[in-house]
């Protein structure tokens, strides 16, 4: 393994990898994993690889562990014609995240965590969530044998905690202000030698690269023109970005895609400070919205989503609940239940072409990252349908209904 | 794309299979797709691939539809040393299928049957059940524009229809005797033009095939001594050895793994038959298992069942609710969660091995047929925990308690 530096997204001050650095201590900026220059996918049968394995190359300051993997990533890239067709795009494709092992994007950058934990030869590990990312540090933790720490609000309900629990974390529900949760356990780590694999944290972020990856190779490496991504703390966007990044200075790929930051109107700092034409986020006063997996009010990443897509001419867009309950449902069509905050992205395609801003002869992926059995409050908001009908008059009913 | 029979599992009486034919006329058992004597891997990219376009020459007889495809399959296969360490094991695996695109092995089938169906020229397509395949079949259904019926008990929950629901088929539910629906439903497919893709009609038991196909690639075709799966209607079971069995005719195999019956006791019609020496096997009374998935009293290809494992030297096992829920906390803390009927094979195989049935040396594949996300109420059966702590307290409480 080679060694590795960390920037500082701002001021480019540089940090040594061989301890968990997190925020720049100058600018309180989020920090990366410095950009691979080159490297070679691992050609071989992706049926006997992890994406560590066939990627390694982009990551060469990693172990590879396969005690750690639960077979994450390699999802499938769903076309759907139907919805194309209805938008008046060229091709949409669906990047499907439910399909990891805990039925979130979140596993790809929890695998990456742990394994860089586990070359600093930490034994804990920890995160502060409320949902896709407690579950699945909670199983990453378990997978490795690393001692797990949890950190959730102490008024979240039973049926999201048992999710978490099962996997016998040290499940701690925190009584406070939940917002300063995120630098506390920072803190905390630091004390006591817990590695806090939160939203952005660097080798988390990295972990998110892989999807980029396998877009390219998805596509044959005709690359989208956009990507769309439900976007919260900034760690999954940044990720995606970089991934695609480091391909083109692979050579798999001439350009990269545009980016679409898209967040829900309930709760968008970053896409109000783009718009207020702000150097910086600030926290959003009184966030709601029905797609809770993004509902961050002040994402740490935020402004480096801001400065990175202001520079490479992303898009920011954020659409209403009504306008995210209607594309969950154009998605459940489509055969992909995903949940509300996954729907966000075709939601903010179809505004973007609405508004004109998509022309219509774009080619898009939107990543869907998690799964519509995560949610099932956000099932009432459909106006969902059955009929009764008893046995005997079953075969009637469907001849003259039908 | 070529012609194919369909026989009679008892008989051997031959059928077309351009016409929906799901049992024999003659003695009521489960017909079968004629077995694919010869066919290679279609080598590429599985990145770009379908399982239906790298096994084509396995199923010479569907249309390849990418309209069709929600990318089902492609699985991670996971193993865990330290549970194999546990029991003592060789080489212990877990094919992961909750990661497909409806969370269950479910969706192999159903992409067959919704194919076969396509290619008969059907516009209408149905199912029978409680769960996971009335999910798939929505979905399927859905993604490829075909009105799609699913009949469900009147009794059912809105927590279970609602996840069917969203993907907007034609759900019914029946008041009756719900063990006579599967029968009632195939007439009514006959009347009204309806493919009924139930639980073992041979179109759907062909695409657990690739199930097998996949294990195979994923372990460098060094395959395991036994396949444990668990068993409700036969179709999965019978499916998979099929798919074995292929492999050996083309030459990729030297012999198919002993293939294991796991079943919950609260509902072991074909394990009971099994241990009473009986030729068939009769409708079980009472049932009641946390299994539910695989809760079916009077499974229709439990005699093929019987009498393929018997042919071969199958293993046939039950476990209690209380081992069932014991090997779910098992499979957590390897970071896998699975709802309780697919914890049924790793609870056999921790059986077999205390009753000394395994010797130890044995490399076995369990088949995690479905997501821990499915069935919450499974989650009060464990002893889950969580402490309260206020945050201006947490750092001095982790550091005192851990």
């Amino acid at each position: 393994m080679i060694d590795v530096k960390l920037f500082c997204t701002k001021c480019n001050k540089e940090f040594s990898a061989n301890q968990v650095h997190i925020i720049c201590d100058v600018c309180n900026e989020a920090l990366e994993v410095e950009t691979v220059k080159q490297g070679k996918i691992c050609e071989g049968n992706v049926l006997e690889q992890s994406i560590m394995e066939r990627y390694k190359a982009f990551f060469p300051w990693l172990p590879i562990d396969h005690e750690t993997s639960l077979g994450e990533g390699f999802t499938a890239l769903v076309e759907s014609k139907k919805i194309a067709k209805e938008l008046g795009l060229d091709k949409l494709y669906f990047k499907n995240e439910t399909q990891n092992p805990t039925w979130s994007f979140k596993d790809r950058g929890t695998l990456t965590g742990v394994l860089h934990a586990i070359k600093l030869g930490y034994k804990k590990i920890g995160t502060v969530s409320t949902g896709n990312m407690a579950v699945s540090v909670a199983a990453y933790g378990s997978k490795a044998n690393l001692e797990t720490f949890v950190f959730v609000n102490k008024s979240m309900a039973a049926e999201k905690l048992n999710p978490i629990a099962i996997y016998d974390p040290h499940l701690i529900k925190v009584e406070g202000d939940y917002g300063n949760l995120y630098y506390k356990s920072l803190e905390i780590g630091k004390e006591n030698d817990i590695y806090f694999i939160n939203s952005d944290v660097p080798f988390r972020v990295e972990g998110y690269k892989t999807l980029a990856y396998e877009i390219c190779e998805q596509l044959n490496f005709e690359i989208p023109d956009y990507v769309v991504v439900p976007t919260s703390a900034g760690g999954n966007i940044r990720g995606i970005e970089k991934g695609f990044e480091e391909f083109k200075n692979a050579g798999y790929i001439d350009q990269v895609p545009t980016m679409i930051c898209a967040q829900a109107s309930g709760c968008s700092p970053i896409d109000k400070a783009y718009h207020d034409e702000e150097e910086n986020i600030t926290r959003f006063e009184n966030p709601h919205t029905i797609a809770h997996a993004i509902e961050n009010a002040f994402p740490p990443s935020g402004n480096q989503v801001l400065r990175k897509l202001r520079q490479k001419g992303g898009l920011f867009v954020s659409v209403t609940d009504e306008e995210i309950v209607k594309a969950q449902a154009m998605l459940a069509k489509e055969g992909l239940l995903v949940q509300p905050a996954s729907a966000v992205p075709l939601a903010a395609v179809k505004k973007l072409r609405e508004e004109k801003k998509l022309k219509g002869n774009e080619k898009i992926a939107c990543v869907l990252t998690g799964s519509g059995l995560k949610y099932t409050a956000a099932f009432e908001k459909h106006d969902l349908k059955s009929t009764d009908c008893k046995l005997e008059e079953l075969s009637t009913f469907i001849t003259k209904n039908y």
